[in-house]
This record gives structure tokens, sequence and C-alpha cells, in this order.
């Protein structure tokens, strides 16, 4: 079964933007790119929520519109992209999920495929987490306290044991920390 | 001047403890033990706010009453506990303050005596975080995301810049976190 990792760039005070949706606190070092450069050969998916998709379009309209090629167009590019939301309107290029998102991601990784990243979107991870279908937790913590903006993590209906695979310091304070989520006892 | 640290063990969604304050979570191992030990030599001064000491009194009535010795007895056989409370009524063997916490904290920073360590408490960290009163921040974080609980952070009204000083595993899953608070550019 595929793989569903929720990682990114977190502040020590566990936020993955400021209230703006800001991310101009990230520090960008050989470390990081290495890491990043190995988890994008493994995946061929990204999920993420309405608000990290409009954060990504700002920074990035290109790169945040690839979407699930059809059968005319077999050759695939980049990782294909699909966005949560009920109330964004159709877009050329862009794949909108409008259905639940539990579901939709059990078919996912019952489908063949490589793995399957969760960016951002503390709010998108929750139901995940609780519905057990979230594998790996990868962050990478940056050496500040932002003091307010977007959580990586909401409250959640119960505790989720992990289990650490690597704690490493990636140069210019940054640490990453990996873990696998246990599925004993569950 | 005395160094003020800002530490204890949170889960990696950043909390202290459950929302009743339980701590059953936390792993005790050698690691832990070791940077205890140090730790402990270099402070004689213990800060916590009046929920941090309703948590330890509960879980160990005889250590939560160290006092501040008087002149009649000089000796002393472990850290000076300042509780912050202007509620907690006075109770004998407790050293209860009830002035703000920035001017009380900043004057004894200034007195001699070895380095301090503010306990728990995000709530008190805070103010001390805006008026630069914290030094380090140094956290043992667990393999696990609770859900809920009493969270190490609340909201700040600015960013505070962290120098890591060291990340370590110290086995059964934990990593150790240090923290220098930058001082440059305030």
């Amino acid at each position: 079964m595929r793989t569903v990792t929720f990682g990114g760039a977190t502040s020590l005070d566990n936020f993955l933007a400021r209230p703006d949706g800001g991310v101009d606190w990230l520090r960008f070092n050989d470390g990081a790119a290495e890491i990043m450069k190995t988890f994008w050969s493994s995946i061929d998916t990204i999920l993420m929520g309405r608000k990290t998709y409009e954060v990504a379009a700002r920074a990035n309209p290109a790169a945040s519109k690839r979407k699930r090629k059809t059968s005319a167009a077999p050759r695939q590019t980049g990782p294909t992209t699909y966005v949560f939301s009920k109330t964004l309107p159709d877009q050329d290029g862009l794949t909108i999920v409008r259905e639940d998102v539990v579901p939709f991601v059990r078919r996912l990784k019952e489908a063949p495929g490589k793995d399957i990243c969760l960016m951002g979107g503390g709010e998108l991870a929750r139901p995940l987490f609780e519905a057990g279908l979230i594998d790996r937790v990868g962050f990478n913590v940056h050496p500040v306290l932002l003091g307010a903006g977007v959580p990586a993590f909401h409250p959640m209906n119960h505790q989720i044991d992990l289990e650490l695979v690597e704690c490493r310091p990636l140069g210019d304070g940054c640490v990453y920390l990996d873990y696998r989520v246990a599925r004993s006892g569950r």
C-alpha cells in the first residue's frame, strides 16, 4: 500500500506559516535540498487543502497546476496534485476533489502508484491522522518561534504514537525529524 | 547575568501535558537522565506558574515545597522554587510571588547565583519571551502527537529567533533540541 507522508517545514512552536500564509522565515540549505530530492523521487501524488493551494498558487502559479493527466496525455512530468475544497471554483489545469478526504485517500492508497505527500494543511492532516491514513511524519524544524501562524497540528480525537526514524541537523540551525506512525495497539 | 532556560518535555505537537495535566506519556531514559543531571547542577532557582505547581505538588508534595531559605537556615539543600500566582493562598514551605513575573525575573537575573529554570508554564514563558528574559530553550521532544493538552508555546507579540546548540537522540524515540535565544537585531 502507498505511504502517505505528512511533512514540511515548521517553526519550533509548530507553525507552518505566518497568519497571512507567509513563509519568508524558511531557510534553504543543502541538507534540506538533499532530503527533498530523495523524497520527491519517491512520490507521484501531492494532497493539499484549499488554503495551502492558494499560498502555493501565489508563490508558484505553474507548479500548483500540475493536474492528473488523462489517457490522451499519458506522460507524467510531475506529481499529480489534488486540492481538497468544497468551495474553490473549477479551474483549468487543477484537480479539485469535492468529496471527503478520508474515503478519497483510502482509495488512493490502495491504487497502484508511488508514494503520496500531504503538503501543508494541518486541517487536512487531522481527519487523515484520526482515520489512521498517515504513515510518516517528517518535519524540518526551524530555529524560530513565530509566535502566531498556521498550525501544523490541530486538536485530534486521540493520541497518535510515533516511532523516530531519524533526527538530523540540516545546517542553518534546522533539524530534520522523521517518524513512522506506530500501528501497534490500534 | 544568570541564564534563564525554558525547558522540559513536549509531544511533537508541542504539548507539555494532557488537558488534565497528565504526563503519563513521558519516557524516562539514560539520555534524558544525563541531561537533567548536568542541568540540575547548573541551576539554583526554579520558576513555575500556579498550574505547573499544582501538577508538581500532586506528583511530588515534598519536592514542590523547597522554599527560599532565610538567614536562620543558610544551608541550601535544593533549588529555590518561586511559584507565580495572584490567587494561590499562602502555604507553609512555599514561596509565592504575587508581583508581575517580568520585573521579578529581571531583578533575579541581575542578582548573584547559579542559573534559573523556567519549568512547564507556557503561560509564564510568554511574557518572559516577549521581555527578552529567556536565554535558552531546551526540549525533550517525545515521539507522540497528544492531540490536545497544555501548550508549551502561547501566542506572542513578536518572533523569537533561536540558534541551534544541539540536536541529539536520547533513546526511546526522544530527541533533545537545545537552542540559544538570538539577541542580534533586537
